[in-house]
């Protein structure tokens, strides 16, 4: 056995996350290794929290990270507000509604399906006529942001409709998180989570979540122990809360260095500022993806800036397209997911990868990899257009 | 709000974990992250298969990483192989069994705890003696390495023991991987899950776990679903296995590449190597320990060498200790957990952090800040000592 180590090519990540890690966080990652109960770290999980609590736009006290990836920050959410036998109201269009159906079942209560368009936004009023139709419904859960169709829901008109039938909320804010508007208290959701290798551009594997303090009543009020020991809150507040640091797990440290870095950046540009570039840099993407002729999936004002998915041209070849990107020119970007899978291209335009010269990099390659493959599009036309805009 | 980019003090580790982590694997941490559907990362994650195979010294084809730490990869062994109603007999001689029963309890299954007292191995007697009161038990679960008393326990003959008897076996190894001799195939484990931040000295935040061809029938045949989406070994199967990788969560790129550094430097030592660099600094420590007049609270034969467990002598505020040696000489040790809390200090020397250099750093510190403090030990006859081993 002779495996050396590893060094990854140089890619531009406008897939559906990771996206490009800035090299700020990259090198903050590889400082030194200190022990999770130093009060040096301490010190600095705290910090973390403050500035999550300011990226979510919320005073929730129980504002932490779960230390794994957004898929266990959703298990989080289910395994601490559900308990066997409760009903909860899940609004799905597009993949990650069905891994919440996925996490209710297993937890052994029931999911009530609403049912919208892959590609559309939830509807409110299929919502309230589920919640209508199921009065001991106590949850409704939904995604902010669906990394799989590039659909963005309008969460406070959900949650406020939610709350209208006595129902908590639990939001999936993994793509949306730094990215487009995003406001927990405002918008009153009750469970959301969300993952760091999106908007944040940070390295993937962390989680952070945030329980109002109507969840954390809801928590209190159970009558079965939480299914899983690692996701349990009450323990994960010991963990994370202010008073003694009681040990639970070790947290990942190196990778808390570089959320902490993230959220330092996000800090210094300014959350409204940060959801400004990414809404521009989707411009740009955008005039030039219909300069070319192609389209977008979603309906305009639906649209989720950092995360676009582009319907592929009549016969072309989908996968060799994205083979000849990566290949050829180092850049990743998204197969379409369960059942868009082949139909649709997805860019990320995310955190750091969202910029101009990255927008202006995927539409000259793109342009250049369709028209060799003899696509029928408006080849030379994308460079141009895209060019106007700011 | 204005939070800095955070700096850690540079600490040397040598308490329970995380242990100092070698800088070829923080640089390696530090590279661009790529997709994590990318053949170059794909690629590696083979790498880092087979190169964990050969840490654990098994041929399991289902041998990969959760990401997550340690604790998670406990949990992942619990809800892949015990079903509601399951009866599971846990040895306890520390912390981490009463751990494994919090984890059987949820589930919904019985555990039978066999006691052991704490800072000693697990009696195989005691475990043939519940395996004959319990003949509808189905799974043998104990910890290898006692991370909180310093223990190792016989796996060998406790996982043959348990076989007798048509016992799945799951085995706590989060602190001897890498460090103590550690056999998956020969010893008969069917299920192990360990740690990346003790003995491969890497950064905490992934759990290696492997499941034996019995252990992967034994999912096969069960008759509720798990829990857990996010652990179900069903699906990581999908997304580490040989075939055509199924998306099933986004692994923590820059972490993986860390674990695959900290495996190619295992290889490099060699693993023999490293199990007897852990036992030789052991010896030195002990010797150093011994001339102070300070003593283990295990018994010579069934300590385990990266991890010391020493008794604190009368009189001595511990925690004092523990703050001296860590804001003014930069050394880590860990307080005692559970039942051994203001009982014993735990020496960690583990990975990269097991050196001479460490370990001679740690005596004469450590003799330094106790005579400070006017406890009742042979000041000055430490160093000498332990100078002279090797």
């Amino acid at each position: 056995m002779t495996i050396q180590s590893f060094h990854p090519p140089a890619r531009i990540l406008m897939g559906p996350g990771p996206s490009d890690v800035n090299p700020r966080i990259l090198e903050a990652m590889s400082r030194p290794t200190i022990g999770h109960l130093d009060p040096a770290f301490v010190g600095m999980m705290d910090e973390v929290k403050v500035m999550t609590q300011y990226a979510f736009q919320t005073k929730n006290e129980a504002t932490f990270t779960i230390s794994a990836p957004g898929s266990a920050g959703m298990e989080f959410c289910f395994v601490n507000l559900v308990e066997p036998g409760d009903k909860v109201i899940i609004c799905q269009n597009g993949v990650f509604g069905g891994r919440m159906k996925e996490n209710v079942t297993r937890i052994g209560a029931q999911a009530i399906m609403v049912e919208n368009d892959w590609g559309t936004v939830v509807d409110p009023n299929a919502l309230e006529d589920a919640l209508k139709a199921n009065p001991d419904a106590s949850i409704v859960a939904f995604v902010h942001a669906e990394t799989s169709t590039g659909a963005m829901s309008d969460a406070e008109t959900l949650c406020k409709i939610a709350h209208k039938y006595d129902c908590l909320t639990i939001v999936d804010a993994v793509t949306s998180l730094g990215g487009s508007p995003l406001k927990v208290d405002e918008w009153e959701i009750d469970a959301i989570y969300s993952g760091t290798q999106k908007c944040l551009s940070c390295t993937p594997g962390l989680s952070p979540v945030s329980f109002s303090d109507r969840a954390l009543e809801r928590v209190k009020a159970r009558k079965t122990p939480v299914q899983s020991w690692f996701l349990d809150i009450n323990l994960l507040l010991g963990y994370w809360g202010s008073g003694t640091r009681a040990y639970h797990h070790t947290a990942p440290i190196n990778t808390l260095y570089g959320l902490h870095e993230a959220l330092v950046l996000l800090q210094e540009e300014g959350l409204e500022n940060a959801w400004a570039r990414h809404r521009k840099n989707h411009e740009m993407l955008k005039a030039g993806i219909e300069a070319m002729g192609l389209s977008f999936i979603v309906k305009e004002g639906d649209r989720l800036p950092q995360l676009n998915a582009v319907s592929i041209p009549d016969g072309v070849d989908e996968a060799a397209v994205r083979s000849a990107l990566l290949n050829e020119y180092n850049l990743e970007i998204g197969a379409g997911l369960g059942a868009l899978a082949g139909k649709v291209w997805r860019i990320g335009i995310m955190g750091y990868a969202s910029n101009r010269k990255n927008v202006m990099y995927c539409l000259g390659v793109l342009d250049t990899v369709l028209a060799g493959l003899g696509a029928d599009i408006n080849t030379g036309a994308a460079l141009p257009e895209a060019a106007k805009i700011d």
